[in-house]
This record gives C-alpha cells, sequence and structure tokens, in this order.
C-alpha cells in the first residue's frame, strides 16, 4: 500500500526520509560491507554515530552542560523503577502528581521502594477531562523529588506549565518529547522511551541534572544506574545500536525541519485542525477541555458508535491507518507526533468530512 | 565494500539472505505501507510475529513446555541483576562458577544482592588456559542456583559440560546459545543477549522453568520480573519489535539451514579449520588448552606482535573485517558465530596462509 498516514499511538510512524535513508544504507552502511547493527558499538564508526546523536539532541533542547544524555534500555516503565532508585538518596518520599494512565502505572512501580505522596491533578470542568493548574498543585516538603507524565496518551491529555517547587521535577515526556520547547534547566530528569517521537522502541533516553548522579540506591541494578551509565557514555552494556542510530537520523532530520520551534509551529497547526474540525462537527466529540487537549495525541467518538467499524475499514482503505482508540475509552485516535505530516492531518480531516456527510 | 567477512564479537554479522529481506520490507512491511517498528506491538499483524518467532525458538531448542521463553530488554547485564532478584526467594546465597571475565562480570553484580558462592574452574594446563571438569565443582548446599557462564568471548574459552547439581542451574548463554544442541531440561535458566546469536542488540531471551516464577524479591523492577514478563506475553513495556522482528528472520533462517543440529556440525568444522590451521603453524598461536576451546571465539596471537597492524589492515583490504582482538588479552579474535559461512572461515585461513608466506 502506497501513501499511507500512520497514526498509531506506538511503535509510531517515523518520517519517511529518515526509513528510506535507512533501507538505502541498510546492508551496506557506510561503505563498510555490513550494517550499522553488525559492528562493534565500540568501534570508531559507532561512536561517531553515538555522540553526533548525542550532540544533535542536545541542540535540538538547548540541554545545558550540567546536565546528562543517558541512552537506555527498558523503555519509560524501566524508568518507572529507575527514577525512585536512582533519586530517593536518603529520603523515603515522593510526590506523583495524577493525571492519567501512565502517572498511576509509574505510582504503581514506586510504591514498591517508596512512600508515593499522590496528588490527583485530573479533573473535570464543565464535563470534559481536565487538569488542575500546576500552580495548585501541592508537594510534600519531605519528598525527594516531583514526578509527571506531561501527556497523557490514553485520554489525550496535556500538561502545558510545571510543578511550583524546588524539588527537583522529573517528567515522562515519552509523548511529547521534542515536539515543543521546553527549559530543561527546569527540570531534575526528563525521560522518554523513543517509539512516539525518537525511534524505534527500545530505547528510552533520561537527561539527568549531574548534581543528582550520587543518589542510587545500593539495590539498582547497575545498568539502570544513572552514574554508571554517564560515567561509561551510556554503554555499561551493550546499547541498542540500531535504534540509537535511528533516532541519531530522526534528530538530523527535525534539525533539517527547523528544529523543535519548527515543530512546535507545525505541532500547533496540525492540532488547531483536527480539534477544530471536530469542534464544528455534531458528528464527532472530543472530551478534553480545551486547556488540556493534546497536540499529540487526539481521541475523539462518532455520535453513533456503531458506525465506528465502518470509519476504521473506510480510513484504511484511504490508507489513514492505526485510528482505533485505546480500548479503555474506545472511540478513535489520531497520534499526530512529529513525523506526522500536515498533510497527514488534512487527509484525515477531509476523510471525517465525507464520512459525516455520509452517516450523518 | 563487497563480500565483507565480519568476525565482530557483538554486535556481531548477521546472516545476509536475513539482512536482505529486511531491507527489501523495510519501509513496507507486509504491504501495510509502514515498516514493522511503526506498528503497534499489540496489533494482530506484530503478535503474528512475536509467537512466530518464539514458537520457531521453542522448535529450534526442542524446549519443554513447563519453560516460558521471555524477550526482555537491558542484555546479558540486566539479567545478571534479574537472575538473583527473581530467583533467589528466601536463600541469600548462589554459587557462581567463575571461568572468565562474563562470570566476573555476573558476580559483581549478584554480590549486590546476595552472598555469592564463588567457585574459581578456570585453571592452566601446560600452559594453556583451561577449565577444570564439571564434575569436579563444588556447589554449596544452601545455594539457591548455580550460575556460569559457557562461552567466555575474550578468552575464547567454552565449557561443554553441566554442572553436577540438584540446584537450578543458570547459563549466560549469550555467545552460545543455538550454536550447539542443548537439553533445555537441564536448565532453570537460560538467558543470551541478542547480539552474537540471535539478532541486533537491545532484546535479551530468557527461557525460565516454570517452577522458579514465584520467588522474586519485591525489589525487582517490574520490567525484570519473570513473572511478570510471562503473564504479560513479554508486553508488559513496549518490547523492542523491530529486534524481535529481525530475531524471527534469524530463527527461520536457521530451520532453513537445518536448524541446530546442522548449525552445530557446521560450527565444528569452521572451528576445525581454523584451530588446526593454527596448531600447524609456527607463526600464530592459541593459549587455550584444546578439550576448552570456543567455537564461537578464537583468539589468536601473532609471533612477531609488531606486525599486528599490518595483518589487520591487509585483512580489511581483503574484506575479512573486525579482527583485532579484545584489548586484554591483545592479539587478534576472529569471533564465527551462526552467520559466519564456512566459506569466511576459509577465506581467513587463506589469507592468514598467506601472510604468515610473507612474513615469517
Amino acid at each position: 500500500m502506497d501513501n499511507v498516514f500512520n497514526f498509531s499511538a506506538g511503535p509510531a510512524a517515523l518520517p519517511k526520509a529518515v526509513m528510506e535513508q535507512a533501507q538505502s544504507e541498510l546492508v551496506n552502511w557506510n561503505n563498510l560491507g555490513t550494517s550499522v547493527m553488525e559492528i562493534s558499538h565500540r568501534s570508531k564508526e559507532f561512536i561517531q554515530v553515538a555522540e553526533e546523536a548525542e550532540q544533535d539532541l542536545r541542540d535540538l533542547l538547548n540541554i545545558p552542560n550540567n546536565y546528562k544524555v543517558l541512552f537506555c534500555q527498558g523503555g519509560a516503565r524501566a524508568q518507572f523503577a529507575a527514577v525512585p532508585l536512582n533519586l530517593l538518596g536518603q529520603n523515603n518520599k515522593a510526590t506523583y502528581i495524577d493525571a492519567g494512565f501512565w502517572a498511576e502505572s509509574a505510582i504503581d512501580e514506586a510504591q514498591k521502594y517508596c512512600e508515593v505522596d499522590s496528588y490527583v491533578a485530573k479533573t473535570e470542568i464543565d464535563g470534559k477531562i481536565a487538569v488542575t493548574p500546576a500552580s495548585d498543585w501541592i508537594v510534600a516538603e519531605d519528598s525527594a523529588y516531583v514526578h509527571f507524565c506531561p501527556n497523557e496518551t490514553i485520554d489525550g491529555v496535556e500538561i502545558y506549565d510545571l510543578p511550583q517547587t524546588d524539588k527537583p521535577i522529573v517528567a515522562d515526556m515519552s509523548s511529547n518529547i521534542l515536539s515543543q520547547r521546553i527549559d530543561v534547566s527546569k527540570y531534575g530528569v526528563i525521560y522518554a522511551g523513543a517509539q512516539k517521537n525518537i525511534g524505534p522502541s527500545g530505547l528510552c533516553i533520561a537527561i539527568v541534572r549531574d548534581d543528582l548522579l550520587d543518589l542510587a540506591s545500593q539495590v539498582v541494578p547497575s545498568f539502570l544506574n544513572y552514574k554508571v551509565l554517564a560515567e561509561k557514555d551510556s554503554m555499561f552494556n551493550t546499547p541498542p545500536t540500531f535504534a540509537w542510530y535511528l533516532s541519531g537520523l530522526v534528530f538530523k532530520w527535525l534539525k533539517a525541519q527547523g528544529g523543535v520551534e519548527a515543530m512546535e509551529q507545525i505541532n500547533r497547526e496540525k492540532a488547531a485542525l483536527l480539534y477544530n474540525y471536530i469542534d464544528s462537527s455534531d458528528f464527532y466529540r472530543n472530551s478534553v477541555h480545551s486547556a488540556n487537549r493534546s497536540r499529540m495525541n487526539v481521541p475523539f467518538q462518532l455520535a453513533k458508535p456503531e458506525l465506528d467499524e465502518a470509519f476504521l475499514a473506510q480510513a484504511k482503505a484511504r490508507g489513514l491507518v492505526a485510528l482505533k482508540g485505546h480500548r479503555v475509552v474506545g472511540g478513535m485516535r489520531a497520534s499526530i507526533y512529529n513525523a506526522m505530516p500536515l498533510e497527514g492531518v488534512q487527509a484525515l480531516v477531509d476523510f471525517m468530512r465525507e464520512f459525516e456527510a455520509a452517516n450523518a
């Protein structure tokens, strides 16, 4: 099938140009006669890939020099354990802001290692899902850190402000990293599974302020120990080299698009196009308050849920794939990460309009 | 460069036919219009890939039904922590057989979680590196399990017998899994990082006897918990889908070659060809006793180490790459895993003979 627009929530679509480059050099990379995934992670050729990827990410996010960039394995779920195991130090408490499924999953894991001071930030305004303003959030005085997840993929909720606290802020940015400008210096740790806005699954990036590297528990597995990873340039164990390489290609692609500032502009346009159409229609509905709508994941329901299957089938026939919503909320979900062009969202809206006209 | 034979110790060469198939379908897999790495791990298409890979591995190794096959992240180093965290139960001791670098690395990590009863099996016979017979090894009565690493990549040492014990045997088969027939029913846990005989780095396979699933510590990170992984079909967290897919292609390739029995035969031929030539020459030397020579990693030294650089450069010009030995032992190392054809070893021996003739 040609000309597919892939709205998968993750593992998600990667930029087409990146995939074509990866394909062209898959069996003979850099004229070595082998793939990049068949060489030592300690070879000079791979170390150049690794260092360039890190530098490009530093450039894209303006990461200050007092932050380490770690290329980890195990996805965000590994970080759910790694964060308390690395950051609690002598403390036994951490505050977790709860605004949805992923925040709650992080809480479940953290409870194995400490007392979790859980602050429920999810609320309802006018019957819509919403999040209380960050200025209202209360952080326990004796917490080692504050954890939050600024984009919840299932409900399609995004938080655009930051906890007001002098504690280190830890953010699970798996689903919105690189989609908008952020001020890294305001965070203690940012981590992100790669499979939405970075690269293929199997890689997780952690950006760690260097004063937080000396707090690790005795029982943290060494390969999850931020200090060990920092000292070994993320090569304490053999890293997922192909995922690292492909993420590096994505970073170069992002720079060529104009960087994070340009992506933020395009992401705003894509989200506005889709939400505006949904809001203008009585046939489709989004349940999130406008202040907390995600620019990455747009869930929507049909007024006639009995048409869900027909909608999905007709969309797929048009090359608009992976639109089925998460089983918890049902309906549809369009994930429109960086790799989704405006053209793809326009094609979706065009189809939605036609489907509405035929079925309203 | 064409016609390269890649002797990398890991990440290592993958079968050429597998890489060509992966390339041909990289941007349009299964006619979906996307790559296999851009679809949900929970899609029916990916679940079929995952299930077929598991079944093919079960077929290749004759894995009994009372063993779970887990597709993990973090490589063997993650298992160095996962093994004690999953298997100690109420015990506080485990026996580790020490025959080299990787066994010692596993010991270092295990010491964070329990008392390690370390049994030094490495020895010397006639000035050659050797390993004492497994029948001599002493396993502490109160050990929860016995851990050993049957192939040490740095020294090029392989152990062909098994601990004599009624404790669960845990084997790090990262560098020799699928290279020879094994009787899985004799083991408690077998684990193997993918990047030598299975697929790309970033994936680690664990084969776990199901009576060992209920012993996990409270502090094991959930994504390393064998029981959680078993219950969730290795999809508790998003798995490294591309590595899983590619490993599945390798398993199908292995079956097409005649399975593990055929590979063992070819691996014996490859190793004999290389060791016999080395032994027949005064110009090259291997330091391992014949009973413990690895069929996967063949280190050798030149009689004139001042020629090392010339050897590597001329070999590379002939398409024989990644022959530099590990920095700890120096000299050369030819890693000849399953993906290395006999033809590649023959090309290496031909070159070694010519180099000797020109420089002896």
